[in-house]
């Protein structure tokens, strides 16, 4: 890659694992790493050498096993100690042992940060800046400097600051990147002040580091590169600390889709891989996806309003700000006691069901979906259940896998507060033309349902086996009529490879919870393509 | 509120109604209104009378029910249907009878959308904006009308566009609201649009509606008021359909802390309260707040840096690009946390314990709050069960008014699908001195406990018999574990004169309640002053 091609700079291993929540282990960090090279950024900051233990791991281990194809690793790190000399500062020297490319140096650019917190003075700060960078450049890295807390302290200082930038650029840094460390930068003040400070700086090239605590990090970003920046840093999803960085996804998906700007690797997966690379992340760092995340959420083109579900249908363009498509997104369409026949019909043909040309299903569902949700249903969060009903309405019926003669479950405690409760339930049911009666514990009354019925079914159905309760909600309707209320639960199963949702509703969460048990055990079966036996 | 103050709009009752997930009730609807008004918002659009039934009941019930400070309500609709009179258009009628201030009519101002997915003509779409604008405002109506795919529209005809615009305003609109309906909109393509239309639209107000499609659609709101946008519409946790709407609160916050604007009724709660009500706003609808949501998140001013600690804790403001207290958040240390000790004293105060010159005690109970919360508690909803708290830890202990032996609940079908389910629940305590052994039904299992304590203690305690329980909530906490998660109940009683609210968390749903409605019982006898017998 030319220095002076755009630079995508991903530092969700480094600053991305400072948020909340996140903890990331050298294997997480070493399967991250291809998934950022297979979306096609250039730099991946992979930590802080020498100062985190793992993070020096991870760049010996990241030399032997990782063969990236687009991109290259980053060691972070902080110039010379106050009164040292670079090459005898550890932490320098343990910058240069990762034998990375590319090494990023942060600096402090605010006055009142050199004097209150590194306590030196503003010309000792600017000396260890440029010993550091010009002792990493001759000893042949590329060196990016991140001006930490930039814009802050260009608001207070703006000399001091520019002078920080100045200085690691003639000391042979190859981009000084401005950090908006605090986040609390709006883009009209981003663009004015890097426009201003590029009267200063010539041809050097300058980067955009944002964090989203006034909610526009994505936008701020946008507005450096208007104003000249050539390199964005950001996070996959967005992680970080507080609110966390800026998304570095809609970053480049708004460069490329919206400003006609190709940023990513050429021959990479690049945009189109962009929700499934999401995901898979999501799925190492164990944070649940957000599922209003621009471009990649699972809401991100999902349509609610019945009013517009068949204009929807015939002109799909009008409806969207782009084809989910190019970012590996799906259109979906909810069903809701908004919706009416043409958002059933589409929602149908999602699942496998053409009722284009059969009026009449088409009205039975439709009229089934609203009393249903009038009583308190969801379908939008619980397609599985919404394709029973298909079945049951627009095929032979829902596959007779086993038929329930009864269920009970028990929960108690003997003693007072501290002593421990028991829940356990016990099914009887018929499969496969034998009974079972099955009993089951668990940590609370559902737990134990849900135990008891997959051992009673599992002599019969082994397949069940393979499934996993992944998600478990309870709402209550109409709580103001107190424990007497209406409840839905929503249950979410997966088998490995997919996943499916099922709801139960009821003034009984007990029993509510049991029709969604049944369901996701149905609609599982059915769709691993299992007969009933 | 003068015409020509600086609007703010709130339409999370109609457009964040929108999102996934979310379906409020008209009680809901009612429950999160007052806390718009004590926000601070000008105005609140409540739903879509005519169109949608629990809207209809929502307005009915408002106009008696609701006593709003400092918002105005607003009916929301369309303009009236093609080839048709104004007056004649129950749609239309509708608006009229919900007996609102303000109006907020929806038109189409993309030509391709007239044509296409309204199929009539470009004049007639003029014409239908300008009969319905001109019946409302002679009816006293002001008028607000929502220009839907404006932006799009305007970068594809912007003729059409801006005739739409100016139609609405020279009828009678008091203010044109361009909507980013699709939300694929970036800040600067915002900010020439908005400046190029106001050349040909005189003194007419403009308005702004965006969506968070490209993650930008805080930032194009703001962008639409630099270029001389004076209503911005929004919604509570930037909830809505697909990546959702502009999240107000950031809007509110940016506009007022960073740009010097102060846009909120006087005299309301204002940005301090802005935290609470956006935790309890996701309370009623139930969807989990996000940590990492500017200013109000959870983790919005939570620090992990290790590093830095020390020095955050001498000069925090150099670690923060607000104060934190001026949101109504607080700052969080994640590895030694120091914060929490004022706000116990200060709740702690509010129930009557003065901890002030008692730092031991305010120790122990920051301490066990902070626990607690680890282990899923809560007490921002559930007062009595801090004042529980406090008296174990700051007084002599909680009263005593009865011991639990052992309780047992059994919820049982027998039968199939359509077989009615039974709950019954025993209870077995002592109280007064003698030992009572009682059972009750319900609709549920803990609807049946409740039943069963009540009347185990209605010997001894006859002033239980006036306790009503009117809220009982549920959320899971970790849901991805399944039907094995922790499970936080919220329980909301009343005596008739005033209420209180009690929590319990365990990984037993059943457990977790009996924890909260014990609580309830022993909180409730307190305070009316009965002594343990």
């Amino acid at each position: 890659m030319s220095p002076t091609a755009f630079q995508v700079y991903d530092t969700t291993l480094r600053d991305g694992a400072q948020q909340e929540g996140i903890n990331l282990s050298v294997a997480d960090k070493l399967s991250i790493a291809p998934l950022l090279d297979e979306l096609g950024v250039g730099f991946i900051e992979g930590g802080w050498p020498g100062a985190v233990p793992k993070d020096t791991e991870f760049f010996k281990r990241a030399a032997k096993e990782l063969d990236l194809r687009n991109a290259e690793l980053c060691a972070f790190g902080a110039t010379r100690k106050a009164g040292t000399r670079a090459a005898d500062d550890p932490q320098v020297r343990a910058l240069l042992d990762a034998e990375t490319p590319v090494v990023t140096l942060v600096a402090k650019s605010d006055i009142r940060h050199v004097e209150r917190a590194l306590r030196t003075t503003g010309p000792e700060n600017l000396a260890m800046i440029a010993d550091t960078v010009q002792l990493l450049v001759r000893e042949g890295r590329r060196v990016f400097l991140d001006a930490e807390h930039f814009f802050d302290g260009y608001r207070f200082d703006a000399g001091y600051t520019r002078s920080a930038i100045i200085t690691a650029l003639e000391s042979g840094a190859e981009v000084a990147v401005l950090c908006d460390t605090n986040g609390g930068m709006l883009p009209s003040w981003v663009g004015e002040i890097v426009t201003e400070l590029r009267e200063s700086t010539g041809d050097g090239l300058l980067g955009i580091h944002a964090h989203n605590d006034s909610g526009c990090a994505v936008a701020n970003t946008l507005a450096a590169v208007a104003a000249g920046c050539v390199h964005v840093q950001g996070t996959i999803n967005g992680y970080g600390e507080r609110t966390g960085n800026a998304d570095l996804l809609s970053v480049l998906a708004n460069m490329e889709i919206k400003l006609d700007r190709p940023v990513l690797a050429a021959g990479s997966g690049g945009l189109s891989e962009m929700t499934r690379i999401a995901h898979a992340i999501s799925e190492i760092t164990n944070i649940s996806p957000f599922a209003r995340q621009p471009y990649v959420g699972a809401s991100a083109f999902a349509h609610k309003a019945g009013l517009h579900a068949s204009a929807i249908r015939v002109d799909p363009d009008m409806y969207q700000h782009t084809d989910p498509a190019t970012v590996g997104n799906d259109m979906r369409m909810l069903v809701s006691d908004m919706a009416g026949r043409a958002s059933v019909e589409l929602k149908g043909r999602e699942l496998g069901f053409d009722l284009a040309d059969r009026p009449d299903v088409l009205s039975r569902v439709t009229n089934r979906v609203k009393d249903a949700e009038a009583a308190g249903y969801t379908y939008e969060a619980a397609d599985a259940s919404f394709a029973l009903l298909l079945m049951e309405e627009a095929a032979d019926g829902r596959p007779r896998y086993f038929t329930v003669e009864s269920w009970r479950t028990i929960v108690e405690r003997n003693g007072g507060k501290g002593a421990p409760a028991s829940a356990e339930a016990t099914v009887k049911l018929t499969a496969g033309g034998e009974r079972f009666v099955s009993t089951g514990e668990g940590n609370g009354p559902v737990d134990a349902l849900d135990h008891a019925l997959r051992q009673a079914l599992a002599r019969v159905y082994p397949e069940l086996e393979d499934f996993v309760l992944i998600d478990f909600k309870v709402r209550i309707l109409d709580s103001q009529s107190g424990t007497g209320a209406t409840t839905r639960v929503l249950i979410e199963t997966t088998d490995g490879e997919t996943s499916w949702s099922t709801v139960g509703v009821g003034p009984n969460l007990i029993e509510a919870s049991w029709e969604a048990l049944t369901d996701s055990a149905v609609w599982g079966l059915h769709h691993r393509g299992i007969v009933p036996r």
